[in-house]
């Protein structure tokens, strides 16, 4: 079929240039136009969800593999249902653009008693409830459309954030040209004098101090620092750490690598190490409640160079037209004739428990992981015990954890990691989820085997929501959940069944159901079973913190 | 355990009185304290359930049945899950109170960084969201809590709305005394002179014609007129309707029960008796596209009076102090002396199609279901082909129908089913879920078989979202959903599955499944095997209109 080039193609040409060439969604009737022109193109794909919320979570997860991401949805319902999804996305700094398929621009004009609407003839309900979780909003007219999304596209690249567009089916498909130029993406303007003026701070804080500490996290991989940094650590000797939202961040095999800085939950050495540089940078770092175990961190702002996407602190003194880029790039450049006086603090990583035998444990769930995580994999931990065990791993060089520890929403791994399988289709993608948390999203499962992914899915049933009976309530029936049989599901969700599924309640079955799977011939599902209220350590503190916290101001 | 009386036990002392004795939701770190009132509570039991979207699908369809509801989630991941939900009861007339909550005041005022916030120490931007899909909304606080919960309940109750309730974990457990005085719920204030003007004019109006028509939908339902609406066509002679939205509403036997209205697309005589009434009184009508297959009713103002919630109107007059209920009254009244002289049209109903026997299609399942459905059935029929398919039977006396064509989000009727059951665990549920719409929401059969309900699924296979492909591309590739083995996801989602599974190709197959059914012994699923672009007769006028206004102005 031969269409007309329309708005709706000007728009995933803009998408395809930038690396996104995969659209998650669902479809509805407000959308069906623009999908034809989805289905036609070139080199966007169309992958379909079992619904909007599931959506949205894949698109999070392939964008954080693939830089960003799209969804598209239908008006109201669909978009409403994916709206948490999106507000995680926009609390983790993940650009994701949001694209609703809205009725005809005459329809809304007349106010129609439309289904998938209020029954108030008012169709900007949803576009301002998007507001908050999204940095650039448009409501697309045929006149205004193609600048509309030149801008919000933008936007989502500089702030990392997602975006929303309201596209309403008779715009999608009004005839337009296709790009005169490249998008361009705008770096922020760096104030000259406040780059000269932090260089010569920091320069004066660092040439004083011979224990300086680096520690990353998140921001600094949103941003894209990744590379300058590690190759920063790998020519200085600078210790370095993340939390635990940005670990993988580093390569965690390197020599100074001093492992997952989480306040009173780190590891001893760890935290000594963190907490007593007399220089302590931090870049793209957020202290939030559960990475710092209820704000445990001792961290001494006079002693903190912090940069932040769009700001830079020494000690008390912002310089705020210093973006995180050239910040860093400053503070290369002046450490590069300091750090030879630096202090390397000897570290050796906590060993982790050697217990591999016998009736599995959380302790050794996470010793036969890490000795079975391979260079290149993708690891997803879903909140609860999943993310917290996998905070104390050693990971392997070049792997990628995928965590949501500020938004914190559960399930949404197993959606993610059919996106992150998407944008990756090379990479062995490992699951860690609980059976709690797998419930809310299961259906994702057979979106996966429609598509022949070949993900290893661990799903730990502890038999509810062990991460709340820890806070409170451990015996409570609100923290039972209704008893799944986890491996009959892959073949109920998918008619061409080909996934492997194992229960396993002893280490070595757990060893031998990973070793099998790496041949990765079909979709793998382990059963993981482990005791109701066995809680990786980092969890016991955590949970203690967060239950006090509920009980006193 | 002996708990102090707290806010959380006034707000549960609220609920019951308000005959809502189940809260639906999913526990989460902020609302842990409360769920140990809920569970010690003496008549509100605590509902489960897998996701935060089913839940408020649940709580909606339980409203239904049972007047009013409840949904309990946790702050930003849990209430953005469930908003979705919320908007359906509030585009569709269903009070359900979703309480949330939150992190402790004093953290709020702090503006900490905590999990499930977007990480700027703004905590009001959820509750800024709930604002378009509620009638009221409260934080509460340690002062303000027992005030503002009657205000919001009242509220939600006299406009058969949702409500929103912020609920901190502080102000949850913070003791309080049980309410003085039952809660009372504001009829609203009848302007006398405008009561004497409407009665006069209605009499001028009516005294000249004996075609009058009685056109009631679902607006009457919600607002409790049911019974009197039908007494009123019992004890005169007064052809009456109702919608698709309302239908359920009067006893589909009497014989002055002329059918479901929906423009062109109705029955003949149906749309004829309608819309050649000299009146036609509308009480509690929405002329919405997918009621009227996209605005064809033909009905002229000039001979219209209007019954809605809180005003009336007669040909262009509006009576803007007359609530419905009042208005019915005196309508009442004044025909009591008239309706002797009205005539009530010929009428037989549309002979619902003979062929029982053969390959499953569109036409002979519905015969079958015709045949099968009992008095007293809760029947729930999910937008697409069910619910339209659905609007050309006629009911037996006492069943309620659960639809949701204003709203329209797919998927939504699994849920409620659940908590339909919930409300009535003695009647029989009967659901006609389409699969692309089963796989949003499918979760939930977990919950019913956890809490031994016993309803049953006909899950209408036609291989993906064919009412999507009614409305635009019948072939494409969006269309599709990933294939599931539906008769054996029951066992799967349920460790001690006692469900009965079907598959059937064949009208007597289904016949033999439904008769089977009546036992109640267990839940049943049957999945129905149906020709892919096979739709009922109503669904086919409507695609085509929607088709058509989606493809020009």
């Amino acid at each position: 079929m031969q269409l007309t080039y329309t708005i709706g193609d000007y728009l995933l040409d803009r998408l395809s240039a930038l690396g996104i060439d995969h659209l998650f969604g669902v479809p509805g009737d407000y959308n069906l136009q623009f999908l034809d022109h989805v289905i036609a193109h070139d080199s966007v794909c169309w992958v379909g969800c079992a619904n909007e919320l599931n959506a949205a979570y894949a698109a999070d997860g392939y964008a954080r593999i693939q830089g960003a991401g799209a969804l598209l949805t239908t008006y109201g319902v669909g978009e409403l249902s994916a709206i948490n999804g999106t507000a995680g996305s926009f609390a983790e700094y993940v650009p994701v653009l949001h694209i609703v398929g809205a009725p005809r621009t005459s329809s809304q004009q007349r106010g129609e008693l439309l289904h998938h609407t209020l029954g108030d003839g008012n169709f900007s309900h949803f576009y301002e409830m998007s507001r908050p979780v999204s940095c650039a909003q448009a409501q697309l007219t045929v006149d205004n459309a193609c600048r509309e999304i030149d801008r919000v596209l933008q936007e989502m690249i500089a702030q990392r954030r997602p975006a929303y567009l309201m596209l309403p089916a008779d715009v999608a498909s009004a005839p337009t040209s296709p790009p005169g130029c490249p998008l361009t993406i705008a770096s922020s303007t760096v104030d000259d004098n406040q780059l000269a003026e932090f260089k010569e701070q920091a320069r004066r804080l660092l040439s004083n101090n011979r224990r300086v500490v680096l520690l990353a996290d998140f921001l600094a991989q949103r941003f894209g620092l990744q590379q300058q940094l590690q190759q920063w650590v790998d020519s200085q000797p600078l210790p370095h750490a993340t939390m635990l939202m940005g670990k993988g961040l580093f390569n965690e095999q390197h020599p100074a690598f001093i492992g997952t800085y989480s306040g009173v939950a780190s590891d001893k050495q760890t935290r000594e190490i963190v907490e007593s540089a007399e220089t302590l940078i931090c870049v793209g770092t957020r202290f939030t409640d559960t990475l710092t175990v209820g704000f445990t961190h001792q961290i001494n702002v006079e002693k903190t160079i912090d940069l932040q996407p769009f700001a830079a602190r020494i000690g008390h003194r912002w310089f705020s037209g210093l973006p995180m880029h050239q910040a860093l790039l400053a503070l290369i450049e002046v450490t590069a004739s300091l750090s030879s006086q630096w202090i390397v603090p000897h570290y050796s990583s906590r060993p982790i428990a050697k217990e591999k035998q016998g009736d599995l444990t959380q302790k050794n769930f996470w010793s036969t992981i890490q000795e079975q995580l391979q260079p290149g994999d993708i690891v997803l931990a879903d909140q609860g015990t999943s993310a917290f065990g996998v905070g104390a791993l050693k990971l392997p060089r070049d792997v990628t954890l995928i965590v949501q520890p500020l938004w914190g929403s559960i399930g949404f791994t197993l959606p993610a990691a059919f996106g992150a399988q998407t944008a990756a289709p090379d990479r062995r993608v490992v699951l860690i989820i609980g059976d709690g948390a797998a419930q809310l999203t299961i259906q994702e499962i057979g979106s996966m085997m429609r598509d022949d992914q070949r993900l290893v899915i661990l799903l730990l049933n502890n038999e509810g929501y062990t991460v709340e009976r820890a806070i409170h309530g451990p015996e409570e029936r609100y923290n039972d959940i209704s008893l799944w049989n986890w491996t009959q599901l892959p073949q109920a969700l998918n008619l061409d069944s080909q996934a492997q599924c194992w229960r396993v309640t002893q280490a070595v079955q757990l060893k031998e159901a990973l070793t099998h799977s790496e041949r990765r011939d079909r979709l793998t599902l382990v059963e993981v079973m482990l005791p109701r209220m066995d809680i990786p350590d980092f969890l016991r503190v955590l949970t203690q913190s967060i239950e006090a916290r509920n009980q006193t101001a």
